[in-house]
């Protein structure tokens, strides 16, 4: 079953009203996340974490969380060797599959903890013997009280029917709990929330470029390794708010067969940033060129300057950390061309912010 | 790095024969399969995995294959019980992570075998204590040669560039083996060859409905459960054949923000399959219904009835071997919409058969 609660934008305010102030927040509530950490409930977590010492890691989550739970997944991956997958939900819900999974954390992540079957999801995993960690925006939620342990993203209530600070602060909370695994303390990413504020102030350079897309129906994203998640949730943004049928892929899957669709009226967008992701691109940024594409680069100076038109992003990042960065000028394109085409990102039709799939 | 094999169609025939071929050698390549199971490698595989019992299951996939493995992925989560998960292989070759893989059950999945991520992912996993089953169908493929046991699709060679048949086999290896792993004998999947004899000789039925697609530049895809990989793969084959922009979604994400994307002039083909998957989609249909959506209904005689257009699929196949049977008028419809457009889906533009990403 799926229905869903309406909680109706304020009709008073412009389109986009609701989103551009949910974009500018961002920094703020990631300075929240980093210096009440504790009161988010990450050291618990993290504790436990290590504690159990799970062998393999498994992510619940639908639509911009599961962005958010593919980032992670990478993270686990890569920096902490575990193994790591995303499940089908319906597999526990539908289909009434009873894995056993000792051995096993699963992670659930969702804004409003209110989706039935990620909740329906963990009770059956914590029923196999697996550690469940609930990373949520709302501690009150049944998702969090379905798992052993809550996080809390701390980005305050979203009102804006499409997520943007959530997104970024469940980015943070998950990269500074798997931090915390590790035994730190979230350093790494102190120099983040400034960062945000100088990408804010450049808006004006995102309106400009949105003039550009004013017309385009679809579009491409692609981007590798940590980048592939921004790519994902930057398609998600303009599919949601501007209607446009934007399709994510990684770089390595464009090359298995959707190159075929890129021709020079069907722009692309590419992230590349600093570190071993954006090098993997390289060789997919010179087959777009082979196919004559419009790119738009989001990433490091010399990428973007080898591209039709882009968006530079300050260097010295951590790769790791750079998703929370590349996809502020996507939040921000999505909201300029959802409200250039006459649309109200803040309550796109057809959709309502709790979204309740069985 | 990434680099491409050029394999060219044969320029004498005509556009789209070779997909034409390949496509009606299915139930043949089936055939094969269900009677030489020990010449593929299936006995030995499944002993393999009886006896090593993982815990988890990995797959590793690109393209085409990647939808035959995300099936694979459904069939153990809900058959066996299993946690499952599909690798992000950049992480095991450009990030170079060295996860321990105790336990754990790597499956490689490709047509060719020759993809140079896919030996490393299985490479790697296997240096971590996995066990390593390749499935390909190429015996004597670097792939093949990675992994401990080889299990052969016996598609035969596959020369058009979309592939067809070998997606179908891949999908009918991956079934027996899991079969075998429980003790099975391969009986329930026994009818297909002649069900899918059955729907081939309905051509006529694709190529009149694919007029109505002639001019779409745009299509959603969307099935839940084991039919989820049939939306995923028909949305490829539309795309890299008929360069439509074409976007698959389970069922329940499609609620999660693209159901905004749905609008009269969108096409939405929706699969509804007998049994659980199919049940799950039934509040998805009545979401499209409300957004009045166009819908082409493949499965199920009463869903086909209350859509715009369908295509009814044979009743009395198991839900998870009716993937098998879903395909075929997908794979029928983008050779049909390609041909109409004057391309050529044996050789479509940017692409050639054997992609190698690093």
């Amino acid at each position: 079953m799926i229905s869903t609660t309406d909680r109706p934008a304020d009709q008073s305010l412009p389109p986009g009203s609701l989103m551009a102030a949910e974009i500018a927040e961002q920094p703020a509530a990631w300075r929240r996340l980093l210096t009440d950490g504790a009161a988010a409930g990450l050291e618990a977590a993290a504790a436990l974490i290590r504690e159990r010492a799970p062998r393999m890691v498994l992510f619940a989550a639908r639509g911009t969380s599961d962005h958010a739970a593919l980032y992670a997944k990478y993270l686990v991956e890569i920096e902490h060797g575990l193994a790591a997958g995303l499940v089908s939900p319906s597999t526990m819900t539908a289909y009434d599959a009873r894995p056993d999974l000792r051995d096993v954390l699963m992670i659930g992540v969702s804004q409003s903890g209110g989706s039935p079957d990620l909740v329906r999801s963990l009770d059956v995993a914590r029923a196999g013997g697996a550690l469940t960690v609930a990373v949520t925006n709302n501690p009150g939620s049944p998702l969090a009280a379905a798992a052993h342990v809550h996080v809390d993203v701390l980005a305050g209530p979203e009102r804006a029917v499409a997520a943007t600070k959530s997104y970024t602060s469940q980015l943070l909370a998950l990269h500074l709990l798997w931090d915390r695994v590790r035994g730190g303390n979230g350093g790494m990413a102190a120099a983040l929330p400034d960062l945000g504020d100088s990408l804010l102030a450049r808006d004006h350079e995102v309106a400009a470029l949105a003039g550009r897309y004013r017309f385009a129906q679809r579009m491409l994203t692609t981007g590798r390794g940590y980048s592939y998640p921004t790519a994902r949730e930057a398609a998600l943004k303009l599919m949601e708010t501007a209607y446009v049928s934007a399709q994510a892929f990684s770089g390595a899957d464009l090359m298995h067969g959707p190159l075929a669709l890129v021709e020079p009226q069907v722009p692309v967008f590419a992230v590349v940033a600093e570190g071993i992701g954006g090098t993997a691109m390289e060789p997919v940024l010179a087959g777009l060129a082979e196919r004559s594409a419009d790119v738009c680069c989001v990433g490091r100076p010399d990428a973007v300057a080898g591209a039709a038109v882009g968006f530079t992003l300050p260097s010295g990042t951590p790769e790791q950390l750079s998703p929370l960065l590349e996809i502020i000028p996507f939040q921000m394109l999505a909201r300029h061309v959802a409200v250039d085409r006459g649309g109200d990102p803040d309550a796109p039709r057809g959709l309502r912010k709790v979204t309740e799939t069985l």
